[in-house]
């Protein structure tokens, strides 16, 4: 498609049939210019990118439309951890071939996902490849002026916060490799389908942004690992953190995995791939937060508390003894 | 680095290490964070993004150099065709591994250009992939609000010029392939040096860019091919063009190429990666666009007129005669 992507006859005519549906913006120019505009509006721009790979972020036999919504919902899972509304994306698809049986139910979903979270397409490029599909897609969202929520805000006696549950889509990815979880959740279907949507289709919170904005010292995304990303939460703020086990939210999927011994811990707490918000919030800030994710019906739990120190986070079990864990994230080298 | 590729370990040193320095503009937070911020300015912003892919926009032993260069400068060429001063990019890196001796002289020259040209490093995400290494670049410009040079403004009547010289490129990647114009100009390798370079390293024209917001009535950077990109222009602007051949500017080693019949006219007009500006310029302009050119030290060629009519642009020979192009353009598909 246009900015800079538009290419001959064949190519042309599938990305115009498909991807100029998604180009609601004005500033997207039907995707038929090199580039596209973001209008000044008296706000900040906030800017994230996220690729998601065929073979390392998904399956090869994954659904498209489920592709679609993962790569987009990555990035905005970005912008709501960020406390920016949505303005919009730009896609570059490498892709081995053109084919509509893909791109048809690919683009359909990425609409959906586009109009739904309020975030159109304004660009792209495609490009083709002999290796694996890669989606990778830069994100915008708008913020009045020096509000963008930082890791860096943490400060001792801030309660910590995630959104959601934590640890499904990790269990879900060893579903579908037909590791452990497939074996102990043998007998449960519902159980092994909500893990695997878990892992296929994030839920960004970009309903609580406004509230992490206006009542977070420090946030990010979980992507990589609750435990692995708190620690560089804690790093860019220069404090430690002290993390209750059983507070952290499980799905039943994942209590009924850990329960048949079927998932580590460490699984759950280090696999990545959750999309959720971890947050800090001070305490004289800690009744707004809650109100405010209520009326945004986003489930938060509290789990622990932001220490003095420059130590790696601690994990204490219902007995308060320190459970250590051998990684803390999921790393790509 | 962050904007959300955040990983352990390894891959976080390296990145701090090699691409941290990049990341000169405040809006980058030392690439700490999940994302960067465009700071409000009241200018509008420009987005264009660009993805060059192993064995697609470059051979498997291109240096690291020119790849950062090329992967920069192919978004840079279309900032500086929508006339925008380059205000920050994100970066994509997919690689097979994390090694040094790739990764510092890629970050090395990255940052040389993005120093030169003005547009720092704001953030990316670097993941890994069993297949080809791709970059992939978003990047931004600003102008002042509705000032976009669009591809849509070209009128009946109006001039047609290109930049530096046309062709070099795809000429070059025939020398790299060994094919006929390696053959060609076997005795003259300052020719094959020179056109190699072409293909490995783009000449953005940014210099440009304030004149071309001045004066051009469309634009859009050559990058698919001259022949296929003028027609995608006078598609937008609903117009048609007719081009003098002879007036298409040429460097030695593309005019010697052609005179020992090593290369074909269809190569040089159709071939791509010229990254040269195509614009039109109203008959009342000419004399503004030229003097802006020659200020800005930027060759720049008249090659033809824009005409009414819905036809594809129609090239004619110093004799007056149509020449007929199988092929206008490069296509992915």
């Amino acid at each position: 498609m246009a900015p800079s992507g538009a290419r001959a006859s064949g190519e042309d005519s599938l990305i115009a049939r498909y991807f100029r549906p998604l180009a609601t913006d004005p500033g997207a120019f039907n995707l038929i210019d090199d580039a596209a505009i973001l209008a000044s509006s008296g706000d900040d721009l906030v800017v994230t990118t996220d690729a998601i790979v065929e073979g390392v972020h998904f399956l090869p036999g994954d659904p498209p439309d489920t592709l679609a919504r993962k790569a987009l919902r990555v990035n905005l899972s970005d912008l709501a951890a960020k406390g920016a509304a949505p303005a919009g994306f730009v896609l570059t698809l490498a892709l081995r071939k053109v084919e509509e049986t893909w791109l048809k139910p690919f683009a359909e979903a990425l609409g959906e996902d586009a109009a739904h979270y309020g975030c159109p397409l304004l660009g792209g490029d495609t490009v083709s490849t002999p290796g694996p599909l890669m989606i990778s897609i830069t994100a915008f969202g708008r913020l009045p002026p020096g509000t963008m929520v930082r890791r860096s805000g943490a400060k001792a006696g801030d309660r910590i916060f995630v959104t959601g549950t934590i640890g499904d889509a990790a269990l879900g990815l060893d579903v579908l490799r037909g590791g452990k979880v497939a074996a102990g959740l043998a007998g449960d279907a519902v159980f092994r389908d909500a893990l695997i949507g878990r892992y296929r289709v994030p839920e960004p919170r970009n309903a609580l942004a406004t509230t992490i904005r206006g009542h977070a010292s420090a946030a990010m995304d979980v992507s990589d690992g609750l435990a692995g990303d708190l620690a560089k939460l804690c790093a860019a703020s220069g404090v430690s953190a002290r993390i209750q086990v059983d507070a952290v939210p499980l799905s039943p999927a994942t209590q009924a995995a850990l329960a048949r011994g079927a998932a580590s811990l460490e699984t759950v707490l280090a696999g990545g791939d959750d999309y959720e918000v971890l947050c800090t919030v001070a305490e004289n800030r800690l009744a707004a937060f809650q109100a405010g994710a209520t009326a945004a019906a986003v489930a938060i739990a509290e789990i622990g508390v932001v220490v003095e120190g420059q130590t790696v986070p601690t994990f204490v079990d219902g007995q308060g003894r320190v459970i250590t864990l051998s990684r803390l994230s999921y790393s790509h080298f």
